[in-house]
Formats: structure tokens, C-alpha cells, sequence
């Protein structure tokens, strides 16, 4: 009997007919060598994730994959993966990355080129921006979790559905609630 | 021999004597009855936190505990705990509190009274809020980890040592970075 | 898609609506602030579990509560939690509490009083007696288990279902059959 | 550089020089094929532990041994392993084992002969007995942690160092301060 | 309620009717003192498995067993198990046996005799043989999974199903592809 | 106190002087955008790991990469990680790949070309081959330990250091012990 290895791992439970597993489930035909479009995002990234949700197979393996593209001066926002450490190698351009360590909240961050490889510790707030005015860059990111997660920060505090109430959020960042009133109109999008 | 109950679990590691383990290494004079000054603080709330850090006794025991007081209209900012997750009681009052799920960003949140209980799953963005105008609130909550950590999104995002550059800032908040550059000017206090 | 944060970790399963979860998964209205009777208590204590048998929400989570009412001198007897480390902090009294490390057994026992915190490591036999003749006591416990599991060791031993041979048990505790018959014939009650 | 399957796991850390690890600290003349003496025993049996304190090999492989001898009539009297499933085999003879589930306490007991296997889930209240007036048996246990711990129930209960208080026994186990305190005289042996 | 002890960890989820569960789930009559047959096998062994396939009672437990029967100068092959760590007890006989490290490839290997334990760290390449001419030997292993798996190094690498590229193997093994085109040819047995 | 995020996952063990960890305890200029030379390789492949043993920053962080360089038909012969799963993007040119289950070996295989991903499963021998005869290929892997270990089949078996008994390999691979000790004698590379 065919057991764990294969199907069991494909969905996660025993499997009625492990012989009906094949070589294309533990495949997938992602195409993390082409840009993608940048032009369509406010921020200027975007992000391709090979996970357990468009890849099954990854289904209790414990890692995942993700390509980010960045247009000129783009970013890739401040954001946490909640069940994952993300080790970034740089595919193409230069970056400005970093994280900010649990309280007290220190940061570190560097430029980094072609070639290198960084690494955001599970659950920290982290971020990349490319640096070049004229010319897209690329990542290729490993994360720890077949399933990572991620809370994108402004608009998880911001553009939340339903909203947080305006007063904990004027409160917490020391503002009025009109400006908080205000960026909670901003975010509308979907992420 | 005494072995990994007592000693061992006090500091994580073999021990050498372990005959010198006494009942004090269990106990902590926590004082959780005991209110909190929430008037020093500019969210007003206070968190007492009793885990590894200042109750050695815990490492390896995957628990701890955080009090928390709430001044009239007091709020305890969102943040996030990247190792654990929180099961809050209310001790004294009504609270406002929730949590917003990653991405998409689903709010869940509701009005809790003395007597009940909440749960905030790990590594997701939480907070509470005292409702009443007029006294103070307090919790008691339960973490699922001897060293939970704590990211307060504010502080962490605007008040870093050093600060993250207001580029990456200005295009995460899509707000200009004059008023990336006065937030990062408000938090100055430790948290 | 919403995904593992939510109704997965309400039920522990992928779930087929998602949407449908609410605040309400997240929130037990576990009247804790409330003293619970001990006067039907053959041992004078009651404690009231809010665990994931009684609160879906909890599943995967990795915690629970219990609180704990003690009569005057009322007792909550020596067991195990198989699953969990204990964590108590005293609401209200003085306790004299303490647990029994493995082979070679060791006491740490100590008084514990309003707002302290005592540990109770996994898997290690403990207790809790209310030292007052005249007024009750009670504590908050935290474990470190969605599920934690009680062993009462005076039940298990000679209340089981169907009983232990008296054969064993005599030999066990160096007692006479008959002192063992008797003392499987004082358990009757559900535990 | 040799790392972590060999000395790593030997004593836990990285190792200074891996080179010189060798076949003996995987080994161990346990003389599992020879019976122990069970006269020297007040309930007629005798553990043999093959575990990480006395074979450091086992250090994070999260396996160890133990083989029981039973006199005629002979117990290993109920008792718990904090971190360890037992998966016991009959090496020789008849036994009468069982274990208590947690509360409520169903007994699961049974006899089995030479050959047979039984499993007595991890944290439990498990035991064995001889059924032959006349001549010895024995077992072999597999467990699955290097290090499982042992709590001998009447030994932990009644002869902890030092006691616990004969009020919390006396309301525990229901009976009067004085069978207690003749109960806690009896228990003067080592375990 | 009756949970997770029992009849939740015989199929790993939670039971419909847990009063269903009796003894015989925790039970296996596995004959483990009897010899097995080693004469119809290619290599003079025969491995009796028993873990959580054939005893469903065994799953979430971490922990199987297996009986190995060695005819004279049998060989149990260099194979790797790659879910659990292996702890051998020689039952009868004398065997050579030994683990090689990945990389760099160290052969930790002894001689050892009746009584004698010996462990092979998990997912590690090992193998035992019967050093003598004239008769059987037999060991007994303990596993740490309650499903290890095994990998037959020479059946996986020559044997599979569709069978490997000869290119790939003959530049691994360094030999001409007609040599591991006829090896390939060798293996037709089930494994 | 800076705590755990940082320095204490750097090494593993609490940090005396956190404050002396910067950005470049988690950064490493790996190049991994460089071609390796693969004409020194007698099977035409050159592995490029970073992994804990040369950037201590992934320590306790589970994740660790591999850029694979392969010359025309070369070859990165069947090997296992013992302590990862890995998930492999083809940067260049076009590949045979695939993975053998467990007993019963069932192959998993496939032709994958640039831009493709493809995951082995924790612990089962996999291998991979360029297709062309005239140009070079690489891959970049993924893998989910900080200390993946690797064991390469056929040197493991026939070059470790000693070498395995050529009774015992004769017996498993059902040939002459001639041709045993020829393939030992091949074998005299560091791997």
C-alpha cells in the first residue's frame, strides 16, 4: 500500500486510491522565470505565490515559494507571514530591505543586490523596496510553510472589513480621527 | 537523579545541581489583583507581562500570562503576539475588542463583559478598547508560549530604531511623506 | 480565500464557507468573574473547564482555561493534566499547593495568596487545598493545551470503570485486599 | 564537517570534534536477554531502563527500552510516563495489564501471553501482573522518548519527600488523617 | 465524554461512538516470539512490521515495532526509514550491523550478540547481517513513528516502478549502462 | 531586551550582548545568480549550498537553499535529505527529474523546463539531469531545514569511510562480490 509519501501528503488525509497519484501533482508549471506586471498596483509589486493553495501537493510539507516582481521605486509593503521565515534571494536590481524585531522594535535593514540572499525571521515586519528609478527588480522568496499566510500592515490596520473603530486606531497612532477617518477611505482594494 | 521536570526546565537545559531546585522557582509574587497605573501612558492601558523573561521557571513550558489595565476610554493598540496565541478574561468592566484575520482582512471584533472570554489566534493583529468614560477595565490574559513577544504595529512601523525610510512609508500608507516624516517624529517613547 | 486563521481552526479542517464564520466562534460567555458552588463537592471544590469540549474556537489554538472554587479547607485533589503545564494565579484566599516531580518524588509544595502565580510542569501529579476554615478561595488556571485532559488520581486508581484488580493495587499500596475492596467501594460518583 | 547525525545528537549541541565519535556511542550491552532478580522488589518486579541516562546515544532520537521482570504474582504497580507511549511485548509468561483512560476513568485491561503486543497510550495510569503462582514473566517496552519519565502513583502519593499533607490525602482518597499517616510510613523505599 | 485517549487516537480524529472502543484496539496478537521464514527470501531475512497499517490502535502514538528473522548469512539490506530512528535488541544470534552519515559518508558499524541494543539515528542508511554460517539470528526493533516507512536502497534505486534512466544511474554508480541495464533486469520481486 | 528574534536565533542559545547583532547576521552575498563550474565533476553537477553550516542566521529557522548547477547531460545523482522536503525552480535550460516512493517504489518523474517547479517529498531519493547535450542548466532549491543533510545513493553505499562489508552488499544488490569490490574501488572522491 502506497502510504503518506504521496497522496496522503497531496490532500493532507489517507486516500482512497493512492495509485491514482501521478507524477503532475507534485508539479506545477509556475513560470518563475517571467516578469509580471507591476503597472497595476498602487504600491508597485506584485507578488506570485506557489503555495498549498494553487499547489496541493504541497499539502503538509512545510514550504512554499514566492516571486516578487518590482516596477521602478516599488515596494513591497510592510508585512508579516504569520506561520513562516521568508529567505529572499535577489533575481534581479537592487533593494533596500529590512525587518523590525519584536518590541523593542529595532531595524535591520541593508542594500542588496543580484545575487544575494536575506532572511525575515517567522512573524517579523518586513519589507523590500527597489531602489532604481529607471529599471524593474525581481526576488525569488523560500518560505517556511506550505501555507505562510500574510498581513499586509496598513491595509490590515486600515482597510479592514468590517473597519476597526477609528477611535482605538486614532489612539494607537497618536492622531486625529479625522486623518484616520481619511486613510480608512484610501484603502479599498482588494489584497 | 532529578531530571527535566524541575532544573531542566527552569533554564532549558541538563543541570547540574539539580538539588538546588526549590519551590521558588514556580512561584511568582505576580500582585495580578492589583491595578496598574494607566495614567503614565499616552494610550492609557498598562501590560504586566509574567513569562520567561522575569519567571525563568516557565522556559520550556510553552505558557504565560499578561495583566492588563484599561483607563477610562484606555486602549491597548493593536499588535501582535508572533508566538503565541491569547485567551483574554475580563477581569473588571466592558471591553471593545477583536482581531483582523491575514489577508483578505476580515475584522472580528465585539463587546465583551466581565466574566467572559475572547480568543485571538497567533500571530493575527488584536486589540482592545475600554468602553466606559468613567473607570478603569482590566484583563487577564493567558499566552500560549513561555516568550510570546509583542509587535505594537505603531511603534514598529513608525518609531524603529532606525527609523525604515519614508519612501517605503509614504507609498505603504499611500499618504505623502511629509506626514510619514511627522508620525515617525510622534513615537519617541520605549514601548 | 480565508483560510486557516478562522472556521480551520474552529473545526481543525479546511472549511467549505468560510464567510460563515463570526465573532461569535471567537467568544465563550464563560461567566468566570462568577464563584461556583462547592457544597455538593465531596472534596469541597468545582472546577469549570472552558476547553475546546465546550468551546469549538479553541481547536489547534494550543490553550484553555479552567477557574477553580474551593470551599472552606475544600480540596482540589492530586491528578494530572496529560496534555498540558498548568499555570494558576489565585483569585481569591490562600492556598497551600505544590506537585510531586517523577521518579525520585520530590514535594514542591509552598502557601500561595491573592495575585500569585504558581506553575504546575506537564504531566506532573498537583493539588490545591484552601488553607482558610471559614471562607472560600478560588484561582484562574491557564494551560498550555486546547484539550488538557484530568487525571484525579484517587479516581482513576480505585474508581475506574470497570475496577482495577484488587490484586494489583493491594501489592501497589502495600495494603490488604480488604483495605483496597473498601476503598473501591467509597467512589461512586461521576468525576 | 560531520554534523548532526552523529555527535550532535549524542550529547545535544554542536560538537567540537565529530571525528571523534564511534560505533560504541551507539551501542549498549543492555543484557536485555537476561532476567533480573525480583526478590529484592516488596511488589515482586524489576525495570531495566535503557534510556538517555544511562545510554547518551538516545539524545534527541526520541526512543528508549525498558525491560520488566515479574516474580510469581508479581506488579508493576500503576505509574505514568509524562513523555512517552509504551508499546509493551511479552517476552515470557501471562500477564493481567491495563490502563485508565483520563476522567471519565474507563478501564481498558486484558490478558496476554508470550508474543503478544499492547499499547498503553502516552500520560496514562498503566500497570501489569503476573498471573502465575509459580514461575517468573517478562516483557520488553519500546517508549517513544529518550527520556520518558516514570511516576510511580502509590510511591508519588503517599511517599513523596517530603509528604504531602495528610488533609489534601485524607479528603482525596476519602478516608480518615490516620490511614493516611499509617499509609505515608510505608512508603520509605527508594523508586 | 471520552476523547483523544482512546478512540480518537486509534483513527486520529474525533469518534463518533468512543463507548465502542474496548481492549482489543489496544492489542496486537503479533506472535512477535515465533521465528518467521527466511528461506524464500532472495537475501536470507524477514521483516514482521507491526505499526500503525496493520494496528490501527497505534496512530498518533509515535511508536511501532518490527520482528527481523536473519537465516544464515541473511542479510537485511541497506535500506533507510525515513520517518523514524531505529533501536535494535538482538533476541538471537550474532550480527554485524552499522549506519553510514550523510555526507560526508562515515561507517559507524559493530558486531554485536544476543542482549545487545544498538541505534540507528532516523533516515539514516543501515543494515544488519547474521554473522553465522549455521544458524538463525532474530532481533526486535523499536521504531519512533507509528508509521516509519522503509526505503530498500538497491530495490528503489533499480527496481522502481517505471525504473529509473539508465543515464542517470550510470553516471551515478560510475559504470557502463549495460552493467545497470542488467541490474535493473535483477529486480522483479515485490519489496 | 532584544530576545529570540535575533541573536538568540542566531546561535541558538540566549545572547549575552544582543545588541551587537546587525544586518549582516542575516544577510549572505551567495552569488547564487553565478554559474558554477560543473567540468570538475565526474557527474557533470556542482551544488551550491546555503545552509546553516555557512550562514549561522538560519539557525532554528528552518529554511535553507541550493543553487544547482548541471553541464550538458550532467547529473545530480539520487540522493535523499534526511531532514527536508525540497522544492525545486529550473532558472535554466531543461530537465529530467523525479523522486522514488517507499516501498513499493513507485518513480515520479517528469521533464520540467525553465520557470518550472517541482517538490520532493522529506527523505525520498530524488535526482535530476540535463537534457541537453550542448548547454548548461541550474536550478534553484528550496528546502525546509536550516540543516537538510544530504545523502548522495551510491557513494553512501559502496565509498563510505570504512566500507560496508562486500558480503552484505553482494547479498543486497544479488551480484558478485567481484563487481562489489570493483564498485568500491571507484568510489575515492570527497562527496
Amino acid at each position: 500500500m502506497l502510504y503518506v509519501d504521496t497522496k496522503m501528503r497531496v490532500n493532507g488525509f489517507p486516500c482512497k486510491d493512492p495509485m491514482a497519484v501521478n507524477p503532475e501533482d507534485f508539479f506545477n508549471p509556475a513560470m518563475l522565470d517571467q516578469p509580471r506586471d507591476t503597472k497595476n498596483s498602487k504600491v508597485g509589486s506584485n507578488v506570485t505565490n506557489i503555495n498549498v493553495i494553487n499547489f496541493p501537493g504541497l499539502n503538509t510539507l512545510g514550504i512554499s515559494l514566492a516571486r516578487i516582481d518590482y516596477g521602478p521605486l516599488g515596494v513591497n509593503t510592510p508585512h508579516i507571514h504569520p506561520r513562516a521565515t521568508e529567505l529572499l534571494t535577489v533575481l534581479e536590481g537592487t533593494l533596500y530591505l529590512g525587518f523590525v524585531t519584536s518590541n523593542p522594535n529595532r531595524l535591520f535593514s541593508r542594500v542588496v543586490k543580484k545575487g544575494d540572499v536575506f532572511v525575515f525571521p517567522k512573524a517579523m515586519i518586513h519589507f523590500q523596496m527597489n531602489l532604481a528609478h529607471d529599471k524593474p527588480a525581481a526576488a525569488l522568496s523560500s518560505l517556511s510553510s506550505q501555507n505562510p499566510g500574510v498581513i499586509s500592515i496598513a491595509n490590515a490596520v486600515f482597510g479592514s472589513n468590517p473597519p476597526i473603530s477609528d477611535d482605538v486606531l486614532a489612539t494607537a497612532f497618536q492622531v486625529e480621527k479625522k486623518l484616520i477617518d481619511w486613510l480608512q477611505s484610501q484603502f479599498w482594494e482588494n489584497n
